[in-house]
């Protein structure tokens, strides 16, 4: 998108962009799809359709979704769990004008948090 | 399940419960997907992904899942579209013990309104 | 509503529908505010917030929610938390032309599930 | 909170994180209560229950929303509307270190689109 209209409205530079979008489609995905139901069966369905949600968002260059199986909580007389903010393991990469910006979605045990965090942020190396 | 253990907690009868869990499961799915970024080529994953998340709940019998392509509306400078409650046909079919309740979500024009009906109740016919 | 437009649309009896309605009720406002951050310092808010997103819809006519603060589970370095369905009680009272269904949500410790059920339902005794 | 233990984590500089930060704020309130039943009657209390839950999350300094009562949709049998992200009028300060990020959502006509933008960014005037 060479010329980008939403461009006027935005304060800052590309870099301090690409860190706003990285952060907009980690807490959008995360607030989007907490609670759904989920065991092994559908946790694959859930993973690609989550990405391919994300996909079709702006910006988005890439992005990796994985629903940790180990940490699932199948429970109850039903026995099926729900998707929680500590299962999701996500990358997403967002790019603005020369400046890209690597954001994940992690359970940290250290800290007992999901946390999200910049990975990389700044100019990419070459392409 | 032959002796379901939540059954001492239900007043009421198996129809009851079939018409509940019915209503349930279509309250659910709206109110968790409503919102998701789609367009033309995420919309099969997502119907998917929510048919699956519905069938790993209980006494789900059968779901069917569809996006209405031609009220999907694309818009803005990014070209993608959000899942409405206009845009979601289901079909969800649910048995407690020997009754079974279908239910339907569908758009009706004439009210303008995402209706949530029951299609049918009680003893299933035959099987 | 004297005459519902909706009407039509329904099978079964004005107490299947009810039960369904009260399933509906439950259903969405679990899935919608599942994931909303919480602590003690907005739990009130949120629970009048959530019960009065509940009475703007049809056929409704009580709720009452409450969160659960002790077993509210503030964590990380943020210290905060956000609503599971654990946390949640609900009691939603619904009623379809004489029939009326009484339905809540509870998390039952010896099921370990939050359970949705329906407590009443039936004609009312007498109003 | 003089060292978060969260800062190890992260690539970049805290003006990077307050873009960051702002974006999750955004993403997360919109998704979350995206589809909310909503009438005039309720609106208020939702916009103190999103403002609410926006406040107890990490690093925000400010937050203030609004729903658009003129845009508000009110249709069906029912007469009641739901929350779109058309209606939501934000503004959310975040802050990291000694750097701040305004972030806003508004729906832009001429656009038509609702759009989350960075109003303001890099170090603070004077506070």
């Amino acid at each position: 998108m060479a010329r980008d209209p939403t461009r006027p409205y935005f304060a800052g530079t590309d870099r301090d962009r690409a860190a706003f979008e990285a952060g907009i489609k980690l807490g959008s995905l995360l607030h989007q799809f907490l609670g759904t139901p989920v065991t092994r069966k559908n946790a694959a369905s859930l993973e690609r359709a989550i990405e391919a949600a994300v996909r079709v968002q702006p910006l988005v260059q890439d992005v990796r979704v994985r629903i940790d199986r180990k940490r699932l909580r199948i429970r109850g007389p039903y026995r099926y769990g729900i998707l929680t903010e500590d299962l999701l393991r996500v990358d997403v990469t967002v790019r603005v004008g020369a400046s890209k910006a690597i954001a994940a979605l992690r359970y940290v045990p250290e800290l007992d948090y999901p946390l999200m965090y910049l990975k990389a942020i700044g100019r990419p190396t070459k392409d």
